[in-house]
């Protein structure tokens, strides 16, 4: 099938039909009435804006979340703007049915109204980003830069936020670092269309700076401290907010996402398809049948998961995973990969090693024979002997996987997450074992097929 | 006991007897005579003279081996030298009994006289080091310079050789890398006595320079150039040879030899003891337990030995043994140690592993995604996934680690020395089992008793 006959298919799947419109248009409607209202019954100074993809109309079809902010003005004080905005929140809401408290850089109300999410997020009114005092200020005037440059090309954005989506890059949060709505929008205004967004993606990477508000040359100095910035952090995009001179927009967007969407757009150009939209067929299979396949053998630290968001449990499960792996290498069993997760109740750390049992003696190198720490080896050791001038020593060390774990974990030898390292002390582990439940992500895991670019 | 009463008793064990200095006195005479009228008979104009420890009196009770020197002028012809002293040394060995051709820089004769071994060498009647042409040409210098300067100190000099032997630090051959007699003969001299000696263990390598030619006054340019350049090789000492300032008479002498000297010199002093000077009672168990005990592993490979001499033989073997180490760490195996031996018809290369058995899938690194290379390893491997900006694959090995080891001598994949190559193609590989005549050799390599500074 040739490209575009593939995105004729696509497009009615993801574009909101007539009847979907007309019920997020009135959604909308309704609810800036009652944030108008509930605004003027408290004698507020606030202006209700929309942002995000609906707001935007680059949301997907049925994908219906709306974000709702509460400018205030610019002189409000910041402690006054959290009251108030709370406060007018929580009077929306009490309108529209449930919700609770969320909390990000402040707090704000989450509810639910006709079975749509909606954020309520109190905000400054910004102009410019001069102006901008709290992380959530830039929403609208991002909101206002694509209205005003997206010049109808809302379902090429479309197509690249559900490409993104099925080949599973797209979103920016951290335990994500895929791309942004705002960056696929970005995208398409300065490449075009979706098509072209995919022929550039070699291209983008090696141009490696884009610059849609043309800052470069309206702020100099503060465009190129950003471009410093980011290169010095090796990202593999910058670029520059065409809102805020100061930000790049691809500051969360990692590598293996970036190559994930390299090789997928590639592929698909090859040989377009609209599995790339929707995912395949999950690859499925037996993770007993890869281990034995591979040689290998899998730990599966299991514990009781903290509470904690998402932004930070996923990144503090990564750091002890990376802290096992670094614990377990010196301690000499190879690691060949890690992955952690979790359920409800529970969290988890999966480490493929390349064995179950080390030798019972470990040989220690020591210090050069002649120094004072030399000596000090040579007093401390039962048997010695040298290699050049430097001195070695036997050391009995345990040699059974999970007693090594055990020791590891109780001498503190494992570098983890602040918020997991009480749990991962009354951690379960599992040997080539993992609960029903996880039978599926240990065969991804072991498979490598959640990451295979050629799955 | 206090340290001079062992001295006491270790004296009469070591120091010839009147007989056995009787017996060794006529020897020489006799040989003279022989010498000097074979040389006469042949129309020759060559002086004889006896080198080594016999002819310096340190030679040590029962140690009768005798190096005869034939100096020819220094004005003759290498080639005539040659010929003429290969002749000359059959002339006399024919009335000595049997001889053998054995070869060195030149060749020369080794024949057998009432039970002793005596070298007969052809050399140049060298005057001082601007003279010296051929590498056993300085020994003449060395006796004359040991006597001159010796004063009666021989049985110092019995002590510390006895004690290098007794310890295993003694022969500058390229297989022990220990201390010369004439580099033993120097430090008595230089420091007074053989407890000298051992006092200035830790001295004399911060030291460093031993000048007791005084060649930095005398010849300060060409003795700065041995130092400097034996400074940069990195040798535990640098003594600058009284007869030739070109030459550091320490330069075989290995960090591991050294250490041992500094280590066995500094328990001698503490405890003093016979055991010392004539090697305890060897230490012996079984290889077998020691596996067990450590849980390590034992691969033997063992080929016919090749046709070379020692010291050609053992670095050989020594660079291969490296070879494996390199090949099999990088295919995934850890090397705790190797050694290297041989016996008459076989020589052999022991590895002790961590384990037999690694993974039957290695996971390859390969270049980053956007390069050419990064396209070439995406087209070449099956299921490729990213970390970082890194590539990734998986590459299905052998596991056993015979079959590895099989594999990487077929392919070539083993740095081996130049005169071993072909035999290790045909090498048979044992596993955690050697012959009953090398037991007590694989127990010693396993247990690291034979290099255990405390043992």
């Amino acid at each position: 099938m040739d490209v575009e006959a593939v995105l004729q298919k696509v497009l009615p799947r993801i574009r909101p039909t007539d009847e979907e419109r007309a019920f997020v248009e009135g959604l909308m409607r309704k609810l800036k009435g009652i944030a108008e209202e509930t605004i003027e019954s408290l004698g507020l100074d606030v202006k209700p804006y929309f942002v995000g993809s609906l707001a935007k109309d680059t949301y997907l079809a049925g994908d219906h979340d709306v974000d709702l902010f509460l400018a205030f003005p610019l002189d409000t004080p910041l402690k006054e703007l959290r009251e108030r905005g709370l406060e007018l929140g929580r009077g929306i809401a009490e309108r529209l049915g449930s919700y609770e408290i969320a909390y990000a850089e402040h707090p704000y109300v989450r509810a639910r109204y006709k079975g749509v999410k909606v954020d309520i997020v109190p905000c400054y009114d910004v102009e410019s980003w001069r102006d901008v005092k709290t992380a959530v200020d830039r929403s609208i005037l991002h909101n206002r830069w694509v209205i005003e440059n997206l010049n109808g090309k809302n379902d090429e954005v479309r197509l690249l936020k559900r490409f993104l989506k099925g080949i599973n890059a797209y979103g920016s949060e951290i335990y994500i670092r895929g791309f942004s709505g705002y960056l696929a929008e970005i995208l398409v205004i300065k490449y075009g269309s979706f098509l072209e967004v995919l022929k550039n993606a070699d291209f983008m990477l090696r141009q490696k700076v884009i610059d849609p508000g043309n800052w470069l040359k309206r702020e100099h100095e503060i465009a190129m401290r950003t471009v410093r910035r980011e290169a010095e952090a090796d990202r593999p995009l910058i670029v520059i907010d065409p809102v805020d001179p100061r930000r790049n927009v691809a500051a969360n967007l990692s590598w293996e996402r970036y190559g994930v969407f390299y090789f997928r757009a590639h592929q698909f150009l090859e040989n377009p398809a609209e599995e790339f939209f929707f995912g395949g067929a999950k690859k499925s299979g037996s993770y007993l049948s890869e281990l034995r396949r591979k040689g290998t053998h899998l730990v599966t630290l299991m514990f009781q998961k903290p509470e904690l968001v998402d932004d930070v449990l996923l990144p503090q499960l990564e750091r002890t995973a990376r802290g096992f792996e670094k614990a377990l290498t010196r301690e000499g069993f190879r690691v060949l990969g890690w992955k952690v997760g979790y359920s409800k109740e529970k969290a988890f750390i999966m480490i493929e090693t390349d064995r179950i049992e080390r030798e019972r003696v470990l040989i220690k190198q020591g210090p050069e024979f002649f120094t004072e720490r030399g000596w000090d080896f040579y007093r401390k050791n039962e048997k010695i002997w040298l290699v050049g001038k430097r001195l070695y020593a036997e050391k009995k060390v345990s040699s059974f996987i999970l007693d090594v774990l055990s020791e590891l974990v109780e001498k503190n030898q494992v570098a983890s997450g602040k918020g997991v390292r009480d749990f991962i002390k009354r951690a379960e582990a599992l040997l080539d074992y993992v609960p029903k439940d996880l039978e599926e992500f240990a065969y991804l895991f072991l498979s490598r097929e959640d990451g295979n670019l050629k799955g």
